[in-house]
């Protein structure tokens, strides 16, 4: 979802952004960072760093908890648009901004948390601008929550002066509570740097602030600008509830922003299109489909419910039929798959092959217009046009120490029930009789066999029948 | 699901109704006819046909715009109940209901849009009644839309005159406008024959409005008469967006209908039903189950989650296990299928017939209380009673031209791992042993054997193991 | 979810509950009877039995209609806690109330619906301390109800007198009806005792109502008092709608109980958890999951979208890749099971195995390290470490009367598409050619080879295409 955006060309020497990254997850309760958990296949410091670089504002990121990944993850989608400060110690969200003086450039600086991935670029456009325009000391971002907003500092306008009370500070009513502050700040850079030699260090926690900025603002009689956005741009995440609510908001804006490109979807709840999908008009989504990791979807697909597209692409007007799982592979133009096919790390299946239930494919490369519709196993294989594969088809790739490749050329039947031991080449319009075990090459025009002749024992049963126990010697039977 | 009316028996003569079916799709972004795009198993177009015919009032369809396929779309559901009028130029709405002039022959006109498939008889009903009883010239629907109305005319009502503001002229507050237009009117044949005459030619768009009708009638100083109803009821799709919102009403809808009629549904927010199935009492509905296209299912069955039945019978007492997938077939009572398996095109799985997991199912029958329950590819067989069909087992159908039948009677116990090649017949009684490939028939009472002997060669790993590349020759043995 | 109280020492001589089970359930058109239906896997009864066992509450259970099938519930689940009593003829709540005088000996009498699963046992508790600390002869339980209360009877608190109209007689306002009583009411026993015997019978139903009682308590001049909650704590049940509605509820709970213990689910709304399941931390659930029948989940386990885990222990870092079915089986820490594999009442899947597509486990053992990965039956299996099971490959385990058990040693090769006739075993070390019936024991080291040699019959297909009837007896071919 590419942004478009009407930005003073001038933005990097008007506006530099400072991430705070470097806090402990003390309340997501997986064990881990949770700046580097995935909401919708990105993970989550990724969030307002890439809507920084969409923005080209030149970005500092203040690392700390879990430096070195955060980091890494920052750098391996980023590598030119940041630059990195240690907060050794955890002291304070002003803490952490007096550590990013030496960076320093440009005429305003941009603070915004780590933790929220639902802030539009369309919000920080308005904020720049707005803060231009009323040239404003200090402007900050403001959200009417109408849940219980717990843990938010709450926004007090009295008309004259503007102030943030902590939220374990609060003791207004519900109401008077509403307007909450996002943590979303726009600071003209000299007031800045003065104003951070005042802040006060908080006893109890030994921490400093940035939200008595305001107060400091006010006091000293300068412009504070607030704009209001709605609660769920600016949610912050704690908890792993918290972040699932986020998810649901992060999936609802992807689907709908394909839907408005021309793609139907069944049951959009029940969806989830990761954020750097890309899907072809006319093209119609199951119910709880997931198309993750990057999948290109061609137009006029269909891709039945439950199926599973992961890092794969669809070529145009390709049908995946109910409960699929596609991974690492490509497919072409009108070719079908499944229902109950499992497709993983195969380079084509190519156009109009047709891979039918209950077949794995891997590693392999599927010709055009080739059928294996049933009950198959082909790995390490490649197989050339228009080749039928038989019912349960299986090529013995692995010799317990190697894989090794089956070739199949063009025109090929395979017969039902074939084992096809690798390495081995089934050379063009050859066949294979059903029940095969094909251990050597098939010259082309050959038909193989490989199988033994069926002997009629006669009134077999009826003797099963008076002796049960004799069932037992029948399935020993030669 | 049957509507129950208490309609006046002369509602022929008394009403008559246009369906507005000419527009262009043109926010519709799949490319299509938004009227043809199916909504829960029934094309957009086809609800508003349904309920009228269901109302037994005679119905003029006004095509334009793709009119082929909508024409053909609304004469095979319904072909004795309709006729059509061609707007050649689309000129308004005022302009299609002057189109319909020359079939005209009832007391009143009803107009309505193609594109609201929300709309209910019950609300149909009211205006009919209200209108009546109030003897009104025009009769129109209204609606509160708490959402902000895009697109929707808004409805001034200043106690002596109600006018109609198009959505783009209208300049008052949000709350204002909050009563819209929903686009359903009742008004008297005479009076509108005589005010079409009078319709403005709106400059810019060069069309007419039926919108206008209102202020003609209030200036005449007749009557005019609304009634309201809720926004959900007359939502107008014209986006891919709004058809996901629609099709989430009338699923909810559909749910609640079968949850009155006793079937319980494990996940209703996750399942989809279509409008034309049937659903016995008792029956018990997983999550992410899906029932489509006049599927008819039995009393007291059990579909398991993410099972899909597509235009299939399940008779009752039917187990559908989880993840299966049923087309084109028909299941009798208290068969037990899944999970993970394949149905299709199978006229019939007799009564307590068992279907396994990972079996395929195609163009066959299967007898009473036979089992089929692992890996297996059953196609073109014709299957008696109490007939074991080992794991593995295939029926070899296809030659690579024709394919052919096989047959299976009763009391047949099929050995794993088999390979049936059709045609060919195992008759009653008959056994074959495991990893056969019977080419021939099997007589009454036989055993069918077709494998080879056994040959174990001592310490052959031990050699393996001292020479890896040994490996490769191991497989190749013979 | 166990509950943490803090409760009164003395709670069994203070308080006694008596729950209400004898009703019919006239409006739940399952047919059966609704205390009786699970909801996220526990009957409905039982789940007031379990709250106020967990008080410590001494229980009354009234039964009436379907008495044995709810007294078997009751006793199966809380054997000791509970005496039940016969309400024989269904004469109203009074009446069920008035049955149990024989069993009473606590100071209160606390009185419940059995259709209520949503009540929490923080309100029960806040029930009694408020009934104590007031000193109130009666105390019940109301809620605000916005959407419109259908069947609940309405509290009127006029400052003097507080009364309850049946929702039928209630002719006020929706927003003077918005107070509903919730038929929570803990009484002193003694006052009770005496008003049971002024309880007026209704002439029309012919029989006596609770609700009566706080009218009498009114104009007794005693103390009557009530506590506010939600409305969605006191829900109750009599229709399949109301418990979809319940049934989402009680799922939001436990899965926002699990996600405060360090669960992540990649989608709650579409994932079903039941009651008695644990989940251990940094365990990710994907969409449309369900846990059931008090299934353990480890730590650090992912688990596919789709897959269905039932009664089945899963240890840590177990990988269950999407659509999968696990039934009474337990999988052993780091295993990798799927996609859409499907084991069942198996002991123990070992550490670091490894099973793949369309593979069944069934009634086996699966030893450590051992791979079987693509589309087998393994059925009545014991195998041991390190062991690879080819493609295809199926245990015969079923003779067509009884079953038999196949074994496989530490370190065995099984060749792809065998069929392994049970009773049989493949020492250690040893290993089978593809394509192979094994009806013998293969000897440690041994490799077993019972496939017939490949012929390829030169120039074949040639003829074939030259003469299409070929193909039949090309496929007939020995």
């Amino acid at each position: 979802m590419k942004e478009s955006l009407t930005f003073p060309s001038q933005a990097e020497t008007l506006v530099q952004a400072i991430v705070l990254a470097a806090g402990k997850s003390t309340r997501f309760a997986m064990g881990s960072s949770k700046l580097a958990f995935p909401l919708c296949g990105r993970e989550m410091v990724l969030y307002p760093v890439s809507l920084l670089e969409s923005l080209s504002l030149p970005t500092i990121i203040v690392t700390g908890y879990q430096k070195d990944i955060v980091t890494q993850l920052i750098q391996a989608a980023h590598p030119q648009s940041v630059v990195f400060v240690e907060q050794v110690e955890q002291r304070g969200t002003g803490h952490a901004v007096m550590c990013t003086q030496t960076e320093w450039h440009a005429e305003h600086l941009l603070i915004i948390n780590g933790d929220m991935p639902l802030i539009t670029s369309e919000l920080i456009q308005q904020l720049i601008n707005e803060h231009c325009k009323t040239q404003a000391t200090v402007s900050f971002v403001t959200a009417a929550c109408l849940e219980y907003p717990h843990g938010y500092g709450r926004v007090i306008n009295n008309g004259q002066k503007i102030q943030i009370i902590e939220a374990r500070d609060f003791t207004g009513t519900r109401q008077e509570g509403q307007c909450i502050n996002a943590g979303v700040y726009l600071i003209n850079r000299e007031f800045l740097q003065d104003a951070l030699t005042h802040l006060n260090l908080h006893e109890n926690s030994q921490e400093w602030y940035i939200t008595d900025l305001i107060d400091i603002t006010s006091k000293a009689g300068k412009k504070v600008h607030t704009i209001e956005t709605d609660f769920d741009t600016i949610r912050g995440i704690n908890t792993i509830s918290e972040l699932a609510t986020a998810e649901k908001i992060i999936r609802e804006r992807i689907i709908t922003h394909w839907m408005k490109k021309g793609v139907y979807f069944e049951q959009p709840e029940t969806t989830i299109i990761e954020h750097d999908v890309i899907i072809g008009p006319a093209t119609r989504i199951g119910a709880g489909v997931h198309i993750t990791k990057g999948s290109r979807i061609g137009a006029r697909c269909t891709i039945g419910n439950h199926s599973t597209i992961d890092a794969s692409t669809l070529a145009d007007q390709v049908t995946i039929l109910p409960h699929c799982v596609i991974a690492q592979s490509e497919i072409h133009d009108h070719a079908t798959i499944g229902p109950f096919a499992h497709i993983r790390n195969t380079h084509s299946i190519h156009e109009r092959a047709t891979i039918g239930n209950f077949v794995e494919i891997s590693n392999s490369t599927v010709g055009a217009y080739t059928k294996a519709k049933h009950l198959s196993y082909i790995g390490n294989a490649i197989i050339g046009e228009r080749v039928n594969i038989g019912a349960g088809t299986i090529t013995c790739n692995y010799d317990g120490v190697r894989k090794h490749v089956t070739t199949i050329k063009d025109n090929v039947k395979v017969g039902s029930n074939n084992c096809l031991i690798a390495p081995v080449v089934l050379e063009q319009n050859s066949m294979t009789a059903a029940g095969s075990v094909i251990t050597q090459n098939v010259p082309r025009d050959a038909l193989a066999i490989a199988r033994a002749h069926q002997v009629n024992k006669e009134n077999y049963t009826k003797r099963f029948e008076s002796t049960p126990s004799f069932v037992a010697a029948a399935v020993h039977e030669k």
